[in-house]
């Protein structure tokens, strides 16, 4: 597979209201997008600088006592911070199949959509040396 | 301040070649950078996809045995994965005092010559939510 670009960073937080105000009042960044996703259990917000297209997701748990969000689990081990990298790839189908052919372990075997109505998978960071990889096809791609 | 753009991710790794191999062969990235640090004791790799700005960094320390060494102490505490944030200002010195000003922690009070001779300065996570996050002006900026 190519990878075209990184497409964002995801960083968890406690609070996305205390996490916005760190990266537009003091680190200068601006909110390009902010969405709820039920079925992951976490409200979003994406930023981005004034120019670059790569952009940061901050992601808070809907319901913090949901010990089976994997959010939820990450802030419990690890405290609030990088997550996960996301990689923009043109076709996501094809890039799952060339991947599982070389024995990477998938979180998700098939795309499904994600925030932004983008197709999105992730891979398990098993095969990745410690990082979680979700791949990302834009909309109109 | 004001953030122009991700600049890259850090990553720690416990094998440079090994996680090559990883982002190239089987993610589709492509080696742009090669560099040893000795002041800050680790070898690092930069790569990026086919097109876009922001890339990643790959870090691996010099001596693993060094236990004074800060990517060693994350590899030990935490294990290979996410390290670091680095964001692209175009004055790096207004933008720490900037910061200094509004009571951010700093790790480094004054910019320093950083991978690919730009100037760099890492901000203290304790203010940052859990991120390192690194300032970068670009050598030619």
């Amino acid at each position: 597979m190519i990878t075209d670009a990184i497409d964002h960073i995801g960083i968890a937080v406690e609070n996305l209201d205390n996490s916005i105000d760190l990266y537009t009042n003091k680190l200068g960044f601006r909110v390009v997008h902010r969405e709820t996703l039920p079925d992951r259990g976490i409200k979003v917000v994406f930023l981005a600088g004034s120019s670059g297209e790569t952009t940061i997701e901050l992601m808070e748990p809907i319901n913090h006592d949901d010990e089976t969000n994997t959010v939820v689990k990450f802030l419990k081990n690890r405290g609030p911070g990088l997550h996960h990298l996301a990689i923009k790839v043109s076709d996501i189908k094809q890039s799952l199949s060339e991947l599982n052919i070389l024995g990477i372990q998938l979180v998700d075997k098939t795309p499904r959509v994600g925030a932004r109505g983008h197709l999105v998978a992730f891979i398990h960071p098993k095969s990745t040396i410690g990082v979680l990889i979700e791949l990302v096809q834009v909309k109109d791609s």
